[in-house]
């Protein structure tokens, strides 16, 4: 029996990370078998291309950082993602293809098409069953510190992020089971929302683990 | 002006190294601007790929070793190849995109229209001007010690081999301005054949450059 597959979207700091524990932690006393995992990363080979990726100073062009998050995501799913569905477990991944989508292509203007060729290649076609796109106003997003811009990607400018989040928009408007979600909500009231939204899309259907 | 393109092909231990330099000495002394270099690899970023791909134990499936060298690639090409070819260079690269097709295509097994969608994007769709590939028997490739077979890569089995140097003589055939050099022959031989094919190509019609 296949498990489900939920992925949390959304720029650095709009509380995936938060939001994803605290699903993980839901999902387990609730007595499911879930794995949570990351892009990039997720995987000892794809946690080295991690490194690469996000090093501040390295000259890498962006069909170059492209491939790399690919090279990333298609091991991950392969060794990970694909393994652990088919043991019917519930898998939370932070990012996936619409990152790619809304950072590569509308964010730093590469083919959408092109992105698209190569997301379906890295990831054999496997679709999330949920997609909750978190996204916070940029007011609010600059709040919590430039001063942990620290990385090559999280010192883009605004124009980036505004074309990201008008990137991440339009992606939800045209990907089947994705949500948006207000991240500048209080964190409880998110993790209501996102518990409603895995009982709307019948993600606790499946047969709780028997627990030894 | 645009310079001259020279690509040497062929499997690990063909020779390549030793031809290449051959080469780069050859037209130095003939006082042109050259640039040696090779994939995967060849400038910062895509150094740290390249110990990545070839490290021997970590567990990497073939789409994403795939992307790992178009990455590569594509830093490679248009970090290096690309501004030194505008500045009127010759380079010279050991390894480029028929290697992929060879080993990933021919001998792992992946599709090789895909391989060739991924080779275009990573390299803008730039082809060399000759394209030299070194093949030997299979015979003297064992004699030249299986105890270098240090690396992922090389510890591949007998009809691995066999199914990449079919790749590569098939894609002599399809591929513009592409040779095959017999590999086994005298080192010296191979020298003279590689400088008659860059005349009878008219790469040395280039100007030399004006020495200081």
């Amino acid at each position: 029996m296949r498990g489900k597959f939920i992925v949390l979207e959304g720029p650095d700091r709009c509380g995936k990370s938060t939001q994803a524990k605290l699903l993980y932690n839901y999902l387990l006393e609730q007595g499911f078998d879930v794995v949570l995992t990351r892009e990039p990363g997720g995987t000892p080979a794809a946690e080295k291309i991690r490194q690469i990726v996000l090093e501040p100073d390295l000259d890498i062009r962006p069909v170059a950082e492209l491939m790399l998050y690919e090279a990333s995501r298609a091991q991950h799913t392969q060794e990970k993602i694909i393994p652990a569905l088919q043991e019917g477990k519930i898998v939370i991944c932070e990012r996936y293809t619409m990152s790619t989508c809304a950072y590569q292509g509308y964010a730093r203007g590469l083919d959408l098409d092109m992105i698209e060729t190569l997301n379906n290649i890295a990831t054999t076609g496997l679709k999330p069953d949920l997609t909750l796109v978190f996204l916070m106003s940029d007011k609010y997003f600059s709040s919590r510190g430039e001063y942990l811009f620290s990385d090559r990607l999280e010192r883009e400018d605004r124009e980036f992020r505004e074309n990201m989040r008008r990137g991440y928009k339009n992606m939800v408007g045209r990907t089947e089971n994705a949500h948006l979600i207000d991240a500048d909500a209080d964190v409880d009231v998110i993790r209501e929302k996102v518990i409603a939204l895995l009982k709307q899309h019948h993600i606790t259907d499946l047969c709780p683990s028997v627990k030894s």
